[in-house]
């Protein structure tokens, strides 16, 4: 089984298919970064057109359930989520609301402070908020699962403690093998893992050690290391695959409408579009490679096969339904 | 079986106790008469929080499998329909979308012309416009009933021909009986019901013969003499109940925001609220008194239960679902 804990492409009947091509079962995409609730509904709609035009490629996924019948027949199941909690705006029903319209993760923060929680770029992090306290409590009722990859580390540590149900990191790698800003530290990794949460290694090339040029084998004897020290159990993929994105994408995921001045985030006036991929991972075509490269590590057949899916599954199957009162 | 087609109360507490005691087990309850789309999930989070708070009493309806949920727990199924089409706003993706939230009916028009229909209230009726037409195909696509009650005679027939599925009148009387405008002629009665719709009847005194003063006789005479010539299976209850509701709101359902005139509707200036209930009707609690009445002009008890609740229990049960591609 391959679940990817998320991707942000420029989706197109080219890479439905490539998902197909790569066997990839199930994906999380982002559907919002900054957009305010309408705006989210209207990519809900553009997912429910393209639900209709390539009903034989991919389905909506709600549940785990979707991922069995994907595999039955031969399509890849969609899964929702945002980067930001803009989606809710300031009203707290509208969780229940997308939960209800299909989404399952919803980041406290985008890099900033939000109304919830501090972002990873900010200079201070204050923790959970007032209004992020009630919102933890409405999204683990309904079964929406918090995700903190770009929060802070303070913030993080508190969701994870705040939260009854296990939150996620679904697309960061260990600060220590690449101390990027959005890479998380080890008592951030403890602090999710240890509450039954989960970390997605993240392919984007801000995020790898050496970035474009980082090597399977470093990724895999990372990814091998983590499993030694969180558990094998709380570890999959969250590739954070952004293919075929233009570059004035790029820029609304750093800027959005929060400000006049350019904010290159993980990039630079010298490179501020999004950065190549590593050669040995391009597209959906290459959770293969991907598989080969763990087991060259010495991980096992079970264990990569747990952290390509399985773990996933058993994350989706546990917390995207409503909590019983 | 006891199904209600069509209610639009102050709601409470005290109004979901009375659906329990009068063992309604499910009811179609209006959440939009001229909402935008953010203005009508507003009212579905109202509900939400109704749901959580009332979950002893009541439950949110999708499917008509819900109501045999209902009945076996003692609770009442809602279920969420609009007046108008004002929460689609100009975007046919919206309709999809409500679907997902809970919609299941949907008025064309209520009384002015709408963007889809005419209403029956103007002076000309021009059938179902452009737009009409293809978001009848999608109504029809997703399971969203057209809902023709406020609507004028051609476009009435025409959207009963034009829809591949049937349609529904939920609350209105035959024209012949009580010619209030919007009461419903022969030939429109014919059209909905011909094509496997539903016609649901009003206890709403401006659809009563002699209004407020109406008898339970003259009104349960009038249902058997439709179930003679329509076929009782395609009758039912729509008591357009609107228990509670202070004058303001019938000015709210009458002039929204499309005119700075006053519009009084079926009322006149001397009645500019809402008419008092005839005395066999008061509420939820008076829906045995209904049977009887319906019994006592010699329907048979298979008759009696058809159209308090077996009929609409039948239509919502083929009618609520996405089209088979």
């Amino acid at each position: 089984m391959r679940i990817d804990g998320l991707q942000y492409a420029n989706w197109s009947e080219k890479i439905f298919r490539q998902l197909r091509e790569g066997r990839v079962d199930a994906v999380h995409v982002t559907i919002a970064y900054h957009e305010t609730f309408r705006e989210t509904v209207l990519n809900f709609e553009r997912w429910n057109r393209w639900f209709e035009t390539y009903s034989d490629l991919i389905m909506k996924g709600t549940s785990a359930g979707d991922i069995d019948v994907a595999r039955k027949t031969n399509r890849t199941a969609i899964f929702f989520g945002f980067q930001n909690p803009s989606p809710i705006e300031d009203d707290i029903g509208l969780i229940e609301i997308l939960h209800t319209l299909g989404a399952r993760f919803m980041q406290l923060t985008y890099n900033n402070q939000s109304l919830l929680a501090t972002g990873c770029y900010e200079a201070e992090d204050t923790g959970i908020t007032r209004m992020g306290k009630q919102v933890i409590k409405e999204m683990n009722r309904v079964g929406l699962v918090i995700d903190m990859s770009h929060s802070a580390d303070r913030s993080t540590i508190e969701a994870a403690e705040l939260s009854e149900r296990p939150i996620a990191i679904t697309h960061a790698n260990p600060f220590e093998w690449s101390p990027a800003l959005r890479n998380k530290k080890d008592d951030v990794i403890r602090a999710v893992t240890q509450n039954g949460g989960m970390l997605g290694f993240s392919l984007y090339p801000h995020h790898l050690k050496d970035k474009s040029a980082c090597t399977l084998q470093s990724f895999s004897e990372m990814v091998a290391r983590a499993a030694d020290t969180y558990g094998v159990a709380h570890l999959g993929i969250g590739s954070d695959l952004c293919q075929d994105q233009p570059d004035s994408v790029v820029e609304w995921m750093r800027t959005g409408r929060w400000t006049k001045d350019i904010d290159f985030g993980e990039g630079s006036a010298a490179a501020p579009g999004f950065p190549a991929m590593p050669n040995w991972f391009q597209d959906n075509r290459d959770f293969g490679a991907l598989e080969t490269g763990l087991r060259d590590v010495g991980m096992t057949a079970q264990e990569v096969a747990a952290i390509m899916g399985g773990n996933w599954y058993r994350f989706f199957n546990e917390n995207f339904d409503a909590q019983q009162p």
